[in-house]
This record gives structure tokens, C-alpha cells and sequence, in this order.
């Protein structure tokens, strides 16, 4: 390998997604084996295809003699894995600038696996030529009649608007069919496998200059450089939306180590992360067909808090669709009356038109009922259900004519048969998100509004720059408190005190009752060991309070006021193995613990942005003025979040703040026990 | 009205679903009209067909002229809303013998509806007939050709295994159009509207003895009568599985009572209720399609804890599939050694076999590798997924020899177009449950392991039957536990004192430390009125509380020992206005609370059915040894739940018992504070 065609920064995937001409290397006339396939599949390709086999006297006998007959971009190597990267090497020395290694038995397997990977890594480091694999089923481009998989069906997927970019070949084709199914179609579908070059990050930058592709669905199993990740995402959602499914919600690790490796972060955190970047999130792969879909077709304009007018022309289902909606806490606000006015007018008497609008059996004036509602000054997005009855209503010259006033359409069409089938592309061509079920019509409506509102996050300049604090050494808990006061966090009153003449002051100067506890930095788990004591009033009671302590062998203590009653929360910072500093907000309490009941964010985060993690909550409930309890504003847990979060953004020595209780008050929120981990905790002394 | 053809007892459903003949009355040639588009629908009827219009000459002009030419046993009634009545008195004294009205107008809407319908209840009291509707789209017979909608496309739907039981008619059409499409088919449809008559219990009696129908799809809005429902669906089950989908999880209460009525009851009761009396309830359409469609062709044989062998042609889809499983709590154990060696010669080394079991590319073999996963001792069912390769493997006969080993299969197959769509239907017709996407695998095979545990609860004769206790009156605190012990429930140690004398002597009998209360059977509420005092340790103490106590007018104090530390436990009892007399267990603490986290069970209800309460709560994780803390044993919490439910069923004065909170500690459960309230319970004393 002398040659070094093209340097790795440089290389862009377009000869491996749009190749002028291919390579089969390992071509067989073995109709069982993977050469074979993959020829067969690549037969649609109408570019240059030339099969490799130097034992076949039929085929060419090199790379280098394939590029006589035509240019070839793309090599797909068909040969056991120890022989992958001399004919990687091979290929690139030729002047071909991409490959596709599908088989297994690389890092994936045990045994001599991982070197063959290495060997691949290596050739690719040396040269520069792109690689997609291996342990991939490879991709497809229907647009181009580019079928580069050995999947026999694969060549059925049907060109369409939306690229597919998963972890797994298998995952991959089992999307691309699913969408093919649901009448959307694929522009691009690839997959990973085991990721040596092309990475996810890799795909999403290429697709943001596919002018075929509409929207991204994005299938993740692990992130090995979360940052790269989370940039890619960023820059592409402004023009292709990204819907994303993270697997690992549950205990798989042993199978997904066989698979691809362990997962190195949290299900959570990778939801999280991706969120944070503006792709919308969902649960599963049929959430992830109906989300993509709907946004590769229309998206609502960005707005902070957008809502849904819901259209049905049966009740029934407009009833699942409903619950359904409320279920992903959607607003479905009551409609202006001045629309309930000029809908009464459309409809028959005694339906409900307040919103839902529920349409009695569908009639011509569908299209002005939609229409109507559209017009609505709190509607942002139309979700819509009816059975196809074309005796009644033409449903695609309806939804045509509401799609004309701007605000995206999502509806789905009950029935069976080519002419339903016909009529949901039509709507689709006509750029109507198309479901089959309410509840497709409700994922797609909670995708266009959760794509809205992540626009709408501003990334205005903070008014105020975060606070220039150096964090060093070992903290007591006074220290971390008087560190989270001088980020504008309020903490109880309180007297570190030397001994108990201190303490008994301290007891006179703040008020009964107060709270005692045992103060030292290296004690990070006080309560366990008897070095909390609540609710101290009298001197007797300080006493004994300080002779407890001093049995578990405290020498300093901290006497502080003791808080108002309130909820419980815990907000902490800590640095992600893989996408590093976060921030994590949940409630406090061992149930809400139990739930891993938490949102996270990426730091650092705007106080705005932040501001949304309370909410996020499955107990959100409880800080929304439970039985008559206080009500938390949530910039102001938001500002906190944000602070912490700069803070460990700014502070390489810095590990770990958790704030537990952080108390919802009357009065708003009091850091009520504080724990700051710095990497040279046992070295040094704080500097503040 | 002079005859009185069937008494409506006796009346069967027959003449409705499987007529001899029709009469649509009301018919009409012009095609936009109701009864013109019913007329077209039923061309495809094979029976007797009359059209009635008395002001067309070329028809029928009445129904008694319609049975002259064949036998008429249902009139389909296409008339405005007023004149039904009057038109169902007249088909009934035709002899006809049931009654479909479509059209909507009656107590669904305002004005003179309910009167309307009210007309048609007493024409139906009168002579028997049998009536679906008003106010639903119909139903479809598709294996006898028989299609009586007026939705146009309704008669693509294809004949098959299972029928679907809607409460609305549009959720009827929607759900037969996706049972067709996913490739189940519809043995009957029906779409129940304002069932005036023919109610989900009476049609779910009918399907016992159908013998087109392999599994039930319930689709439930309100219920009217909850026992009538709940032993139709007990009697049913253990022939017919029944699948259902309960509407309503969140707030839609303004729209669901403009369409079919308030919902009377919970849905979380309605879910208990039916799931209880043995049917597996969904959470959406899409798993309801999945889960019914598979257990219309399979079953797993009765187990209390069914497991899954998941064996995957492709790991990524097989993670999701996992992910999902566990999700949903369905047990996937390790494989025994002897499979795995087995399995081992099958398959290439370094695929993961331990369960899931991937297959690497799908070969022959796999029929062999299904068979050797279902011989395993602990796979009750098994998960698979595979893309449709023909060329690799023929699923079909893979499949067809592991089901010959009577474990039932679900497979998931990812590809598109006839010839996949050929071999989904293949694999159903040789009774292997199918779905198109891991989620879809996941859904049915946790549906068939959810319908085998149901059929292992025994119905067996308590050891001990439940204990004869008689409540009558107030119930203070003490009383209250007096109660609770009676039952085998434990309580704290604790003296009624009827003066401060009383209260210091039960602090030196039962040691320090103590709670002291308020005792009085009229207070409720007692802590929030200051009325409780926890770990009161001196007879200085005891003074302050008896200080306080009397304070807020106190007369008797209950001295109880303090309990200790644990998790703390809701346990209730209480009539449900459509269920009658239902238990409740949730977790204490306001986040749970808030969460809702709460099992139900119909009372009575044996102990070890209801020792599966607490699993089912989402925090179960804090009763099974949370960081250290107390296990609970599950039965022991049945046998108290079951105690509860007995004596309230016992007790017609009984309304309510809540045992809040009821402690898990070290040693076992222990009720800390309960209310019992009684009709009469200002007017009399307990007896006991």
C-alpha cells in the first residue's frame, strides 16, 4: 500500500451512497453464498457493476481489473474476515474510494475477531478510503435502484423521503420494510454494524446535502463519542428533522455486549443528549415509522408550547386518539367560539365541536371543517381521523385544501385495500402526514409538536454569564453550601462551629429549633452513621444532640436553622463516561428513586432549557401545588440547574455536586444538604 | 302490537348475526342516502334480501310484504330517528326477530333523542325483538358474506379468527380493517352504539358457542353493568380468549360523554375488573390487533409463571425484542445447559445462545433450533424475528416443525410485498402466531403469557374460609385495629385511655417509645388537626402531648408502640358504583400518590390472587428489599387484602376500610392507623 488517495477529512460518503461504479469482491455462482446475494441484489444498480473473483475465470480476477471496464467508487467485499483488509487495501490501491464489509466475525466474535477489525481500522487510517462495516448488512438507495445488501427482499423497499440510519443491518432492513409498508418510502438506508469508519455522526452530516431525504429515523444501541453525536444531530435538524430510538431501556446488557459492545452511558442520558439536540424521541420502532414519516413530509413552525386540534368523523376513534393525545400531554385546547361559531354552521347540530370536533359522518365539508379549525389561533397542528368512505367524502381534496392555510395535517385513514392504500400515498404526495390508527395519528402529531417546540428552545445569549468560580479540594457540607450560595442557590442560615461553646451560641443566635450535624469533608454519608439530628430546641436537647456526634467521633459541627416543610427534590451534576458534564433533576424519596424518575440534561444547559426538567417528571404533579403545597417555578429550579451545570463545565477538577434534599418551599427552593466530589478531594483545601 | 313472538330471555342472537333473510327498511336509490349505501353493503348476502320503501313503488312497501317472498329474521332500519320505534313494533309483529338501527339522534344527542330511545327500549320490552344500536355502523359477518355497514370499504374485510366486541361502531370498522390488513381477519364485527338492548356481555354469550371465532377483541368505553360483564368474560375465557382495550386512562370526560355517556367507573377498576376475570387488557389498538391475532390461532398451556425463549434470525431487532420483554416484565431465563450444547451444534460459535438465541443469518436449520428451544424446561412460548430470506431459509416449515412440539410461536417477520405478505398468512394458517416487528412479537407473546397465567389462577376452596365478622357503626382508631386483628391483620400494641391516667400507665406498661393520638370514632383526619404524636419517650413528654391533645378537644388518647422502621403500604377496600366491592393496594407517600400507582381487585378474591397486587405496582421494587430494607411476602399481603374484600362483602353497612399506612417492617406487615366507615356510622356502636 503506497498510494494515499484521499486524506481521511477530506473523504466524503458520496462514493460509498451514490458510486459511479461497484465491486462485488468474493462474486460466487454459489446461489447460497453471500457473493452471490449481494450480486443478485445489485442487479437494479444501473451504474457500472463489475464481480471480482480470482478463482472464477468468469469474473474479473482484481479490483484493478474491474476499473478497466468503468469507474468503481464502491467495493462490497464478500470475503471471510481475516481476508477483509488485504482486499481493503487492495481496492484503495486500485483508486476505489469506499467499501462495504458485510460479514460477521470481527469484533462482534471472540477469537481472532478483534484483530481482523483492527486490520480493517488500520487500512482505513492508512489510506483514507471510507468503510461501511463490518458486521453489516449494508445499505440501500432506492432512489438510485442501489440495493448493496445481501437481504433478498430488500430490493422491494420503495423509494421515499426518509433515510434510515441504525446501529444494526438487521434493524436497518426491518425499518426500511416497515416504512415501505406504511407507504413512506426510504431515501437512504444504512446500517452500521460495527462502525470501523462510517459512524452515525458520518450519515447525518452526508444527509444534510441529500436532497432526497426529508427526515431521519436514527437507531441507536451505543455511543462511543456522545459530543460528536450530539453536534451531528444539532446541525442537521434545522432542515431534516431526526426521530431517534435508543435501545437498552431495560436490563440487555449481556446480549447487546454480544452484539455491539457494551452500553457505555445510560439509556436515559443518550435519550436525553439527543433530545437536548432536537431530535424527537420515541419508544418504539412503530412510534419511530409514523414520527419520521409525518416530519418528512411537514413540520409545524417552532413554537414554545404547541397545541393540537383534534378532527374526527367517528367518535370512537377520536376518543382513543384523544386519550391518547393527553396520555403524551399534548395540549388539545378548547377551540376560539368564534371557530365553535363558524363550525356550527358546517356541522350538524348536537356533535361535539369544542375540540375534539367530532364531524358525524363525514361530508364534502370536510375540507372547510378542517379548514376551520386550522384557522384557530391556538391549533399548531391538525390531528385527524376518519374511515375511508369515498361515497361520502374525498379525503385528499379535503385535507389538500386545510393543508393550504400552512398548518400541518395529520390523518389517518381507516380501511383496507388498494384503493385506502391509494388514497393515504396521495395524501402523503400531497405533504399530509398519513397514519393507519389513532394512535399512529398521535405518535405523528406528538412528533410535529415536540419537533416545533425543540426549535423554538432559543439559543439567545444568557443576560447573565455564569458566575466565575474555581472549585478545588474537599468540601464539608458549609463549604459546599457556601459554594452553592455564591451560585445564587439559597441555603438554611447555619454556624460551622470548632466545639460546643460554638454550637450552643450558634443555637442562641439562629433560633429553635435548628438542625446539628456532624461536619467533615470526608464523610459523605452523614445520616447513616447518626450524624444528622433534627428538630434541636433546647440546650439539653443540643447537648445531647453534640454528645451523639461526638460518640461517632465528630470534631466540628454545623447548627443551621431548620427549613420549612415543603417537596423534596434532587438536582445534581456529574460528568457522563461518554457525553460528559450533565445535569440530573428528579424528585427526593426513596419511591420517586425507585421509579428512576429523573430528567436529564446536557451542561451546559440554558436556564430556560433546564427550566423544562421539572416537568419532565412522571410526579410532576407534586410540584404543581399537591394538596394545597407549594408551587415550584421552574426557572428558578432552571437557573439552579444551569448554574450547577456551568459550574462543572468550567471546572476540570470538579466530579460531582448533588444537592439532596433541594427543598420546594413557600418561599421557593432551600439547599438542604450538599455534597461537592473534586478529583484532589483528599489533597487539598477549597479555595472560596 | 298484539304479539309477543320471543320472550326476552329466551331470545338468542342468531337471528342478528346469522340471519335467514333481511329487510333493510328504508332503503333508497339515491346512493348518498343511509339506506341506499346499506343496501350496496349487503348485495354480498347470501340469504333472503328485501328492500322496504313504502313511497317506491319498485320495493317492498312493508316488511310483513318482504317475509312473503323469504324468510325475514333481521331488519336493518334506515329511518329517522322518530319513526324507529314505530318501524321496530311493525318488523316484530312481522315475526322478524332482531333489529339493527344505524342512525344516531337518540340519547347520544340532545333534544328529543333519549325519548327516542327510550321508545325503542319499551318496543324491545314488549316483544323480545333483538336490537343492535342505535347509533352504530353496524356489523360484519364477513364468512357468511354478510355486511351490514354502511361504511362502503367494509366489505374487504377478510373472513377469520377473531371477532371484535366495540363499543363504538368506528372503532369496530377501524379495529376489522386492521385485523384484515395485519392478516388475522374477522370471524364477527360488531359495533355495539347506544346499546339499548344488546349489550358486550350479551354478544361475548353469543361468540361461546361460534365456532368461527378463535379469540375475542373487547373494546370497552363505559360500563353499565360490571358483574353482568365480568362473567361473561369469566365464562367465555376458558374457551375464547378475550382481548381488551379499555378507553379513558386519561381525561377525555366532556368529549366520552357526548358520545356514549359519563364513564361511571375508574379505568384503572375497569382494567382490574376484566383482567381479573381473565382477559388480557391492552393499552392500545395496535396490541390489541397483536395480541388477539395471536391468540387466535395458539394458546400456552395454563402456568403461574410462563417464561420466553426468544430466538432472533438478526441481533439488532432481537435487542428491541428483548428491551420490549423486559419491559413488560415477561420472564426470559437463561436456557439449561443441555439446550444450550444442543444448540451449540446448530448454530455457528461466538452467536449468543443462551437465550436470546441468535441464529447468526437464518439457515434449514432453524426449524431444528426453534424445536430445540422450545424442548427447553423453562420456555413456556417463544419470541422470534426474522427478515423474510427465502433463499436462506422457508420460515413457514422452519416454524411448522417447531410448533409440532406443542409449544405455541409467535414470529415476527420484517420484509415487504405478496410474497411476505403470502407467508405471514402461510404461518397463520398452521397456527403460529405472526406480527410484523419486534413490538408486535413482544405484544403477543406477553398476550399469550398473560392468558397462560390468568387460566393457572386456581379457582380452589379456601383452607380457611373467611373469617364471620359483623360491622356495624363508628369505628374509632382502637376499634378500627380491634377489627383489622379479628381478621389476622397485625396492629402496634397499644391502650384506650380514658383520662391522663389511664395514658401514663399504658406508657409504663407498653415502654417508650409511644405514639399518642386522639382517639375519636368522628375525626378522620387526625394528623392534620395535630391529633397524632410520635415517639413521646418521658412522662414529661407524654404531659406536652396530652397538653396538646386537649387542645384541640381530645377526650380519649390511644397510647400505641412505636412501630418500626419500613415501607410503608396503602391498603383499602371500598364499593365501585359499577364493580361493587373492590380492594386497593398502593404504595404510601404522596409521590405514589401522585403516580397512581395502585392495584385493583375485584372482592372477593382469594389471597393468592391477590398476593399479585404489590408485583404489579410500578415502585414494587421498594417491597422486595430496596437498599437493604425489608422483603415482602407477597401471600401475606394477599391474605390481608383478601380479608378486607371478604368482610366488606360480607357487610352490607360496611362502606370503606383504609388501612393508610399499613407497614412493611422486618417482621412482617403492621397496620399503623386505619378508618372504617359504615353507613349507619353516627347512629350506632360496634358489636364487637
Amino acid at each position: 500500500m503506497t498510494s494515499n488517495v484521499h486524506a481521511p477529512a477530506a473523504a466524503g460518503l458520496t462514493p460509498l451512497f451514490a458510486p459511479r461504479g461497484i465491486a462485488v469482491v468474493g462474486a460466487s455462482r454459489d446461489p447460497g453464498k453471500l457473493g452471490a446475494a449481494l450480486a443478485r441484489s445489485l442487479s437494479g444498480f444501473d451504474g457500472h457493476l463489475a464481480l471480482v473473483n480470482s478463482r472464477d475465470g468468469g469474473m474479473h480476477d482484481s479490483v484493478r481489473s474491474a476499473t478497466a471496464d468503468g469507474p468503481v467508487d464502491l467495493a462490497m467485499i464478500c470475503v471471510p474476515a481475516p481476508s477483509c483488509a488485504g482486499v481493503l487495501a487492495e481496492a484503495a490501491e486500485a483508486g476505489v474510494r469506499a467499501a462495504v464489509v458485510c460479514g460477521g466475525g470481527f469484533a462482534e466474535a471472540g477469537g481472532p475477531g478483534p484483530e481482523y477489525q483492527r486490520a480493517l481500522a488500520e487500512v482505513v487510517a492508512g489510506c483514507g478510503i471510507r468503510l461501511l462495516g463490518p458486521n453489516t448488512s449494508g445499505f440501500l438507495a432506492p432512489h438510485g435502484g442501489l440495493t448493496a445488501s445481501f437481504v433478498p427482499g430488500a430490493a422491494r423497499v420503495e423509494p421515499g423521503k426518509v433515510a434510515v440510519v441504525a446501529a444494526s443491518g438487521g434493524v436497518n432492513h426491518a425499518l426500511a420494510f416497515l416504512l415501505t409498508e406504511a407507504g413512506h418510502g426510504v431515501s437512504l438506508a444504512v446500517g452500521l454494524g460495527n462502525g470501523v469508519d462510517v459512524t452515525a455522526p458520518d450519515v447525518l452530516d452526508y444527509l444534510a446535502s441529500d436532497p432526497a431525504t426529508g427526515a431521519v429515523a436514527l437507531h441507536v444501541e451505543s455511543v462511543h463519542d456522545g459530543p460528536r453525536l450530539v453536534d451531528a444531530v444539532r446541525r442537521l435538524v434545522p432542515t431534516r428533522p431526526v426521530v431517534a430510538l435508543v435501545v437498552g431501556q431495560h436490563d440487555v446488557g449481556d446480549f447487546a455486549a454480544s452484539h455491539t459492545g457494551a452500553l457505555a452511558t445510560s439509556w436515559r442520558t443518550t435519550r436525553a443528549a439527543l433530545s437536548q439536540a432536537g431530535a424527537v424521541v420515541v419508544s418504539d420502532e412503530r412510534e419511530l415509522v409514523d414520527a419520521v414519516g409525518a416530519l418528512a413530509v411537514t413540520r409545524a413552525r417552532p413554537c414554545p408550547e404547541p397545541a393540537v386540534g383534534v378532527v374526527t368523523a367517528q367518535a370512537g376513534p377520536g376518543l382513543l386518539l384523544l386519550d391518547d393525545l393527553r396520555g403524551r400531554r399534548i395540549p388539545v385546547p378548547g377551540l376560539a367560539s368564534s371557530t365553535q361559531d363558524s363550525l356550527a354552521e358546517l356541522l350538524p347540530p348536537l356533535t361535539f365541536q369544542r375540540n375534539p370536533v367530532d364531524t358525524g359522518r363525514p361530508s364534502p365539508g370536510l375540507g372547510r371543517v378542517l379548514t376551520t379549525v386550522a384557522a384557530d389561533p391556538a391549533v399548531d397542528v391538525i390531528a385527524g381521523y376518519a374511515l375511508h368512505e369515498p361515497d361520502a367524502v374525498d379525503l385528499v381534496a379535503a385535507a389538500r385544501e386545510a393543508r393550504a392555510s400552512g398548518v400541518p395535517l395529520v390523518l389517518g385513514v381507516g380501511g383496507t385495500g388498494a384503493e385506502v392504500t391509494t388514497c393515504r400515498r396521495a395524501l402523503i404526495e400531497a405533504g399530509i402526514a398519513v397514519a393507519n390508527d389513532p394512535r399512529g395519528v398521535a405518535a405523528a402529531a406528538a412528533a410535529l409538536v415536540t419537533d416545533a417546540r425543540a426549535r423554538a428552545v432559543t439559543a439567545a445569549p444568557r443576560t447573565e454569564g455564569p458566575v466565575p468560580v474555581t472549585v478545588t479540594g474537599a468540601h464539608d457540607e458549609d463549604q459546599a453550601k457556601t459554594l452553592l450560595g455564591r451560585l445564587g442557590i439559597a441555603t438554611p442560615r447555619r454556624r460551622a462551629c470548632a466545639d460546643r461553646a460554638e454550637a450552643h451560641a450558634a443555637l442562641k443566635e439562629l433560633g429553635v429549633p435548628v438542625a446539628v450535624k456532624l461536619l467533615d469533608a470526608r464523610l459523605l454519608h452523614k445520616t447513616e452513621i447518626g450524624g444528622v439530628h433534627l428538630g434541636v430546641a433546647t440546650a439539653e436537647d443540643l447537648d445531647a444532640a453534640l454528645d451523639a456526634l461526638e460518640a461517632v467521633h465528630a470534631r466540628r459541627f454545623l447548627v443551621e436553622e431548620m427549613a420549612a416543610p415543603g417537596v423534596d427534590l434532587v438536582l445534581g451534576v456529574r460528568r457522563d463516561p461518554v457525553f460528559g458534564p450533565i445535569v440530573l433533576c428528579g424528585l427526593g424519596g426513596t419511591t420517586a428513586e425507585a421509579l428512576a424518575d429523573v430528567a436529564i440534561r446536557l451542561a451546559p444547559v440554558p436556564p430556560d432549557e433546564a427550566a423544562a426538567m421539572p416537568g419532565e417528571l412522571a410526579g410532576h404533579a407534586l410540584l404543581e401545588g399537591w394538596r394545597g403545597g407549594p408551587v415550584l417555578a421552574p426557572l428558578a429550579l432552571g437557573e439552579a440547574a444551569a448554574a450547577l451545570g456551568d459550574l462543572l463545565d468550567a471546572n476540570p477538577a470538579l466530579d460531582e455536586i448533588e444537592v439532596n434534599p433541594l427543598r420546594l418551599t413557600a418561599d421557593g427552593l432551600v439547599a438542604l444538604d450538599a455534597v461537592v466530589i473534586t478529583r484532589e478531594a483528599d489533597d487539598a483545601q477549597p479555595d472560596h
